[in-house]
């Protein structure tokens, strides 16, 4: 029924805090899309009720959403650690949307997504530009496979992309491509979130 | 089974602060639909349990109750930041129907319309006359493409709507329909919610 | 399975405050149902718990729930405004039940019947004698059609209802009526709860 339109791939020219650009399959073929996340009400606004919280919305299947919970607890434990002085998290509700709402998305990859938005959110800093990324993360933070990746590279050079990051374990599958696709494209190959921390704000 | 009564067609012969006329899309055609919003009880009534809610009702499916929760986000972000003296969705506990309640109401292009009509209901303003909107909004105010824009811009006619906000990723279907359709209509195409506050609140 | 009983018919002769009876519409015909709200516990007990609430039962189905939901809403907004001085509402935990429990019951067109009732409990005033009515209500108090006006009226008249208010959309349908149905009626046509409310209560 005619050419499906990813209108979400020139969403932003230029994502802002807490919006970082993942990588989709479907059986269509690759595409871009963009976790969101925007803090709900002022931090410190003196109810109680939503401190910690994440709401999560987008029409995303049940191993999504599961990725997004388990995303956002790694994404706590990991920017203690990193930043023991800020308590941003525990006191945030945090409202996380993946454009556009009508489109059913499901599936693990997003996970590196979804922990770099939230704490470029946390940190009010951008990632850097024409980046992104596919990756399952589990609660620790180690990377795991993904799926698709010749799909989802083609689909982000169409939009821009030249920095990508992804899971060590889908190297082979990186290597293998014909070098056309892989011309002009720098490629980080990552085992844990901590590296991806590291590509993804370089002057921090 | 006969012609299919679209009642609320005429429901409102001028919206009052917290209803907005939106554009629906179904099998049957186009039709419009009214977003309604009121408060459920005094601001400052004591009471804290409800504080800065919203109840949903009008036999929405999952996409439309999803796409009112995240609308509800943008609205409380982007009031703060226009009004950041008035703190009244902090405070409110709203409820927001879309009449009729039997017919069953989905997809994601009622965004805009839900935002300005809570944004109508905190300003105690009603939105300019004979005005109606239709585009998804993501979690940062961007404006997306939506279906149906033909029939949708027919159905508006049809009730006197003068004045139509469509997304820019839109102005090729508008600019492919037939003169007749598009006479007498004061199209605006807009690319992020900022633009939308702007046309509907005129004097503001 | 032999002829269905409408228990319900005959429940209350003469209707307290909080209870008002409407009008069904089913594929075996019309029938009349009587919407009852008690208050759940004293007003002013100490427990914050429960402070205006509305818990319901019945077996209704979704669309009758949030029929009832923003109902509640708008009875809430109606009478502040109507009784500036009076907190029941906002104070009160309610209960409303829809007999028969057993009986699957759905749709819109109770909304008014509904309203009344609460408005009828708040008051502690029952409304006039042998009144019944039918139609979908707004969030903003605006009176919507409904279907089976001419079951709901053969089934009205059966046990003894002489008054009845309907949609102001749905005069057309009550003119097309043979006289024989319409003798001995007073029928009172609506565009606005207000109209219902002088109506029910002339007393006030």
């Amino acid at each position: 029924v005619g050419t499906p339109k990813f209108y979400s791939d020139r969403l932003y020219d230029k994502t802002p805090p807490g919006v970082v650009t993942g990588l989709a399959w479907t059986s269509m073929g690759g595409s871009t899309l963009f976790i969101e996340t925007v803090l709900k009400k002022p931090l410190d606004d003196g109810n109680e009720k939503e401190k910690g919280s994440l709401e999560i919305t987008g029409n995303l299947g049940n191993v999504m959403k599961e990725s997004a919970q388990l995303a956002y607890t790694f994404t706590k434990s990991f920017f203690t650690q990193q930043y023991p002085e800020k308590d941003y998290l525990q006191k945030a509700s945090i409202h996380l949307h993946v454009p556009e709402g009508a489109t059913p998305k499901d599936g693990p990859s997003a996970g590196c997504t979804i922990v770099t938005a939230l704490v470029s959110l946390a940190l009010n800093e951008p990632v850097r530009d024409n980046l992104a990324m596919t990756g399952e993360v589990s609660l620790t933070g180690k990377v795991l496979a993904v799926g698709g990746i010749k799909e989802k590279i083609i689909a982000a050079k169409r939009v821009g992309i030249n920095t990508i990051i992804l899971p060590e374990e889908n190297r082979k599958d990186f290597v293998d491509l014909q070098d056309f696709i892989k011309e002009d494209l720098e490629a980080h190959f990552v085992k844990h979130y901590n590296e991806v921390f590291k590509i993804a704000f370089p002057n921090l």
